[in-house]
């Protein structure tokens, strides 16, 4: 047994059953490992971005770490963006680096990079470790193991030296015990009753991380059915249980003035696994918090706790009713040209039960949290770090966690480009995805940030925000993949595409043109 | 005026005439100063990727640094890559990032991330500065300017928060004055001319960096016709100045064994502003140092003298004849089936008069340095870190460096999908480039090595190293963005087909089946 297959036999007993992959020369030990080693699923990407992306969708999803395997410093590199995002939704993943031989680095061949440093400066939590030797190699893999074990979700980089790899081991090593998120307090949950109580329509509870989840959403409910406090999360929650019998839960606007609009009621504020909300971007004159000075905040759970736990404590606590459900009904199927609330009601109307949706749409899915409120049971998956080109990625990885549920993928235009090739491994793979490029051939956002700014939009503004000289063309560039397409440019249209292609199995892509 | 206008104001003074950009949010009050500030034409990338590799091109073939603009930590990340290509070309370059405003980034915001963390990690090297304030802009971006004006080339960052972008500034600044790199001693000089006269073919000049351009090849060749040494060059050159009446420069193999043999018979070498060379990837039992411990080394100009200087002095000193001409013939059209030979061959017989050809095939052109030797007169750019995905990129900043000059650039099939992006930068911008994808539907070099290392190839090996389920559709992938496309599988055809789109305006992409 050599280093290599003393790491694949770890992960596999630690209960890895897919790795994310694009490997390079320094990695060839451990590509012949997982032939070797049965046990897991090589998923490769074509581009770094899109085997990160599909870990944070798979680990979202699954409710478990993901495993990547990346070449040297520049793989790393074109992965950082969703490793961002993932950072940002607290995903657990175990990120496995080939490098360089121990004796052949110090020449500083082209491709030697600080892989650490890379590692380090993405993610200041992130656990970082650059094997000795390939005794140590099982052994290191079970400790990024439990790293990525513990709450919150974390980062764990495990750096193998192709010697380390190719080296004769010992033997393949245990999972390793990690430590439970810690039980709150009896007291920490009776001031927040009191302060629930109290508050009324005025206090909300702040859901982030696990209790977006199914049982920490019914929990809330029921805390919200005793004591009328709202509930909210912020504007690019990581996974949440939404439809069917659930309660809604109110997702912060995205901008400043509408944030501040919809907490402008609010005097306490009880966080849950949430951190404080602040504005996506700082804008002159308008403060980086969101809630007012006036807001009396505490925490029921950190997120290092056990925020589910603390929720249903505090429910029973309150002897709290069932959750209701979200009042409003799913919407019907609109008609007509398609422009954001027509796309978000298509989507809502025909989006099947169990289904994952991939939400990067941006601006063209603004209105999409509330229309599907009421839809069939469905998770919902956002972009968390603002690192665009995490969608089609994410899609893929939640399709190989959840086979037998369809994924829709809502995507910008813009957004999408950055990481397309993951079109290509939900061919290879089979699954059943259903990207929406919602096609406005502009960067949108951008378009608002220029206007939002006074700012007269001249040529060079309009240079780098249109998308339109030439158009690109979504239909062939998913065809170049593998993944069949069409073109529709209105909401009947839209709705009967999905519906077809959610029944057909693989991937297909539909590109909607919005005004 | 504003820090974002006094930064762009005194960008246009210094010589920079186009920036690179992906811009976001914090980057508006710059996108709107270069609207309002006449003089930087604005290039988008739809991944910073594509920017990055293009600035490496456009330095490399404008001889001067290039400009580019990226947004926050995440638009860096997507954009190391190429700038790990670009620092082992040793490219000059002022990278711009937009920060978070400065009293928004302690409340840690979404998009927060590390910057100068990030870049200091691709390059030790790097100048990295974040600007305190507005009226400090233009100072810093001067001091950028001259740092990545100093030689050897250099990565220079230059952070600038939103609110030192949309605060008022003074004024902007003048060009510094730059070091001019060290002239090489009499006595240095003078040791050489004894090494190379006593050594006959058993002694090396190695050229690097600047030597490797027509003045630097034209002395060396000279030296070479005096003294009887070998002109030699490492695996990955940057920036060669080939054909026509120059004379050839031997490249290193890229495996270490026929290196080995490239070098054998050397006794003496010679460095001019290059490293000593060092294996690609390290390998069981085989030397990182490709030279051997019996060959003795001398450096006639380190990285940061002017070799160029030394190489003519050098010339100068021996008294010697003009350098001959490379003596192989430009090859004839071949016919067939397309492979490595064939496909290099072909290129060489109809590359144009003055082309840049940008050289990212790896597997596929492994005879086009030696085909290509007599062809008429033409630059010859290579990836240089080993980070795939250079060769679009670069192909789109040397287009807009030389616009009067046809670019070909060949490409490798699993690495041009790492930023296939840039097919539509160079649509939009209407360039003649020319890429030719070998299409081989595989990372060729991971089968390569994984033969090497002697392992059996199961099926997760393969799983990661074939491109042929689904297999990619590189003419509708060019279509998707904007450039038309045609499919050859025979050298006749790719004769014809790059003969055609060298003639026609704008870009063209031809994918060439290759076995």
């Amino acid at each position: 047994m050599n280093g290599a297959e003393s790491l694949v036999q770890t992960a596999v007993r630690a209960g890895y059953d897919i790795c994310f992959a694009n490997p390079g020369t320094t990695e060839m030990p451990l590509v012949a490992a997982i032939d070797s080693v049965p046990g897991l699923r090589p998923v490769l990407g074509l581009f770094e971005g899109a085997c990160t992306g599909a870990a944070d969708g798979y680990a979202r999803i699954a409710g478990r770490p993901a495993l990547v395997l990346l070449h040297l410093a520049p793989g790393l590199a074109n992965g950082l963006a969703n490793l961002h995002n993932a950072r940002r939704a607290r995903t657990s993943m175990v990120v496995v680096i080939g490098e360089h031989a121990s004796w052949h680095l110090p020449h500083d061949p082209p491709l030697a990079g600080d892989i650490e440093g890379l590692a380090r400066a993405i993610s200041p939590t992130a656990w970082v470790t650059t094997c000795s030797d390939a005794k140590t190699v099982a052994r290191d893999f079970a400790a990024a193991d439990r790293a990525a074990r513990e709450q919150p979700g974390r980062l764990c980089f495990l750096i193998v030296p192709a010697d380390a790899q190719w080296d004769a081991a010992d033997a393949a090593a245990e999972p390793l015990e990690s430590t439970a998120p810690s039980t709150v307090s009896d007291a920490v949950r009776d001031r927040a009753a009191r302060t629930l109580r109290d508050g009324g329509a005025s206090a909300a509870l702040w859901l982030g991380g696990a209790t977006l989840g199914e049982r920490g959403v019914l929990a809330a409910g029921r805390i919200a059915a005793a004591t009328g406090c709202r509930l909210l999360t912020g504007s690019f929650p990581a996974c949440s249980a939404r439809g069917g019998a659930l309660p809604t839960v109110e997702r912060l606007p995205y901008f400043p003035e509408p944030a501040a609009s919809c907490v402008e009621s609010l005097e306490r504020v009880v966080l849950v696994e949430a951190e404080e909300p602040v504005t996506f971007f700082g804008y002159p004159k308008v403060p980086s918090q969101v809630l007012g000075e006036g807001c009396a905040r505490e925490a029921l759970a950190g997120l290092d706790e056990d925020g589910v736990g603390a929720l249903e404590a505090l429910a029973d606590a309150l002897d709290a009713p069932p959750a209701a459900p979200a009042g409003t009904a799913r919407p019907e199927s609109p008609s007509g040209r398609l422009d954001p609330v027509t796309f978000s009601r298509a989507v809502a109307s025909v989006q099947p039960e169990g289904a994952i949706v991939v939400d990067e749409a941006l601006t063209s899915s603004t209105g999409y949290w509330e229309a599907a409120a009421a839809a069939p049971r469905y998770d919902h998956l956002c972009i968390t770090g603002g690192a665009i080109g995490m969608g089609i990625p994410a899609a893929l990885g939640a399709a190989l966690a959840a086979p037998e549920r369809p994924v829709l993928s809502l995507q910008a235009d813009g957004s999408g480009l950055y990481t397309l090739q993951g079109l290509w491994s939900q061919a290879r793979e089979g699954l059943n995805v259903t990207t929406v490029v919602c096609s406005n051939r502009s960067y949108r956002i951008l378009e608002v940030e220029l206007s939002r700014s006074g700012e007269s939009v001249g040529e060079s503004a309009r240079a780098f925000t249109e998308l339109r000289r030439p158009p690109i063309d979504w239909c062939a560039l998913a065809r170049g993949f593998g993944v069949p397409s069409e073109r529709v440019d209105r909401a009947e249209a839209l709705c009967e595409s999905i519906r077809r292609a959610v029944a057909e199995e693989g991937p297909h892509l539909i590109e909607a043109e919005i005004v």
